[in-house]
């Protein structure tokens, strides 16, 4: 594409040689001559220097020698040309001979059904949907149009899962809750899981990340709501539209979580903890009670993170003020002896 | 079934309408007409009043209009009575085509051998055990009766599961330890790893937690003991029975744990590091020393919870403090000053 | 063999009864009379005398009743020896006609493909190389000779895996990084990931890691390194050779690692973060900032740990610490008023 054919299809405005032919989408640091990239922030533009790019999506024109497009939101026009420079590749439709189908399955127009692909009874695929090998599909559960599971999925039965969803390698969904009762003797006695998951449209769940059904009723993550790898949702969760949760973050039963919602990396949440709208909570938290208003939290147990940040800053000084206590305590008591 | 004969299953006894048909079981927030729910502790008997269920599991017969089934431990008789409106659903026993099926291997009566299972050299299966597609178990390994491997689970070499056990989906068991020693140029050199995994009897185990095998003996799970998702027990520890490991626990190699063991969420366990009999420890705590004591223990490095909580909860009053000590400072220099 | 040749075979020396037939290799406490064992270093000497093992591997020559043979390199020493006795057993070289192997793949010598194996187009295996049942290499794959992938593993298109590689069951190499920009709308869109996953010779890596592949370029991990379980390596990360990472640590995107680096379990990296050469940090610290200078690291954000464990003795005292403080400022308001 010409560079002015990129600018119209993204809705920004041409600064420099639309005529260049634009060969490659590609990061700041890779890029190379004949290819674009862009410029999330024009704090960043130093970087423009030793990039080789022959064009950069900016945010405002700007001095620079490369050709640019004017957008207002730079990353995800960038987002957008990638995707069309280099679409998911997509496996050829069909079915393949090895697959094991059990009765009542419905397959709609162009799946792909891979090798080893083993589907329960009265399984439901949509339109145009992938299953890579070694997916598993327990009988009842429904699957719909344009999603994606990647190889060795396992989706336990009755689970519902949307469009344009992607459950990359290895995700369980649906595996029992971690529910037991103690019997007379000490023993752990189960309380049979008897509900479902249900992930709602535009939803990604990251490698080996495992979404339990609930007890009862539903386990839910909401529409366009992305997780990492490896996370754990336990059941009757809650899960609110796009949200993102960061690698090994792990929630107890019964949270809820509001839409917009980040836990970042290795945070933990107590069982029955309720998030609210816009919480943000830092790398490895620990939330043991609600966080309902919008804002930024840290520490374990998890508080308003300007707190944390400010206690956190001190605890290196803790033998120094230790001391310090020790010595206005002998000063004193020489002052009190007087 | 009617409420009466409920009542004598579980050896309760009704109070209020015994000929009421009991059409189902459910959590108090979910329960409908003509179903019939639990209420663990009084304090909760105000949730009673909103709820739709016609009857209720209570420990002491209580003020309601609800039909009533007074049993001294209703979390227990719920349990047993939902296991048998909602049995856990069996796949039909019998041994799938596409199953590879090594020499020497050795199956019991209505094991149920799933599509693309394969299973190695010697390989003993028990009676009523299910193996759910995509199960890998490896050469030597014997399995009891009555267990469950769901989808995609793999057993290496040797391991040795026992009765009613339960692996979640993408569960590895018997992996390598991780053991290496470093030669002359600083090269991590591979110590074998030829010990095996010992699971015992009614351990379950959920969906993609790893339990490795022992570089020599055994990596052992006692009977009874209940382990969540997404879980590391490395090689050489010994589990004790009817204990109870929360998820993204981490338990370091040649671990001890005693009897009722409770490790929280995201718990870590340095490696060699003893756990006594009905320790309890707090989620995100790390344990880097023996926890000999029953009780409850938290923070990371754990101690024992209450000063673990005391401290935690001045953590956020650090700056105040700080500026408290700089105060009496001035005031002191000032008094010495005179 | 007998223990002179074991001596002469491991560059060692005989004290004591050369012609003893040395029947196996065991760890100290399981070991049994006819068997070799190992000394790590001498202060561990004591637990010789409980050890029945015939002979052991020592630093120094030293008082026992056992023969000797005395290596500067005792555990190196013994890992050559365990090598031998307990080689790793290895399936048959073969292609199992169950696997889908698609067009243009390239097979080496004597490799093994077992059941349920699926290979994508132009992938390529080296010679020896085995593929356990379940396995699924997506296109454009290269893997390197005498490299093992474990049961139902997932690589990913296009990633390279080196020579005398492990892949642990489970593990997912190649799976999409954790990209997205929002939209006007705060939708998370896609950054589709177009780079690649590169693993070079002699790494394992343990049962259900994840290792994202780069948004563009690529995600590294240096020969030699050894990673644990559940371990979470972010797109773009560049991993050093010869490092050790444990159990369920996570590190985000764009961090880069230096040679002998070790992380150990439940540690978190946040994104972007160098780690230089020979850095230790301690089990779950959380590390926020670049530590380049070689050393031992700890705490949440990390710091040195010599500091950190410093501070952490005196969290307990926080508590008495403000005691203290307040019974001060008593005394000091006392002698103001005076």
């Amino acid at each position: 594409m010409k560079l002015q054919e990129i600018a119209e299809r993204l809705g920004g405005t041409v600064e420099g040689d639309g005529s260049l032919e634009i060969t490659g989408v590609n990061g700041m640091e890779l890029a190379e001559q004949g290819q674009i990239t862009f410029l999330a922030d024009k704090k960043f533009k130093d970087q423009l220097k030793t990039c080789n790019a022959s064009a950069v999506i900016v945010p405002k024109k700007m001095e620079t020698d490369k050709a640019q497009v004017v957008h207002p939101a730079p990353a995800l026009a960038f987002a957008k040309l990638l995707a069309e420079y280099h679409p998911e590749p997509r496996p050829q439709p069909g079915v393949d001979e090895s697959a094991c189908i059990a009765d009542g399955v419905q397959l709609g127009k162009d799946v792909t059904i891979s090798p080893f692909v083993a589907l329960g009874k009265d399984v439901v695929i949509g339109d145009n949907t992938v299953l890579h090998p070694g997916v598993v599909v327990h009988e009842g559960c429904r699957i719909g149009n344009n999603s994606t599971l990647f190889a060795n999925v396992t989706v336990y039965r009755n689970s519902v899962i949307g469009n344009h969803v992607v459950l990359h390698a290895g995700v369980v969904i649906g595996a029992d809750g971690f529910g037991y009762t103690p019997d007379e003797k000490g023993r752990h006695v189960k309380i049979n899981q008897v509900g479902r998951v249900v992930i709602e449209d535009h939803v990604e769940v990251g490698a080996n990340t495992c979404i339990d059904r609930a007890a009862f009723g539903e386990t839910v993550v909401g529409e366009g709501t992305k997780i990492d790898n490896l996370v754990q949702i336990a059941h009757n969760c809650d899960i609110g539209p796009h949200s993102i949760i960061v690698s090994q973050a792990g929630i107890a039963g019964t949270c809820k979580l509001g839409h917009h919602v980040v836990l970042a990396g290795q945070v933990g949440l107590a069982d029955h903890v309720t998030i609210g709208d816009q919480v943000i909570v830092a790398a490895q938290a620990g939330v043991n009670k609600d966080l309902s208003e919008p804002g930024f939290y840290g520490g374990s147990p998890a508080i308003s993170a300007m707190t944390w940040k400010r206690y956190t800053t001190l605890l290196p000084k803790l033998p120094e003020l230790s001391r310090k206590i020790q010595e206005l305590e002998k000063r004193l008591n020489a002052i009190e002896k007087e």
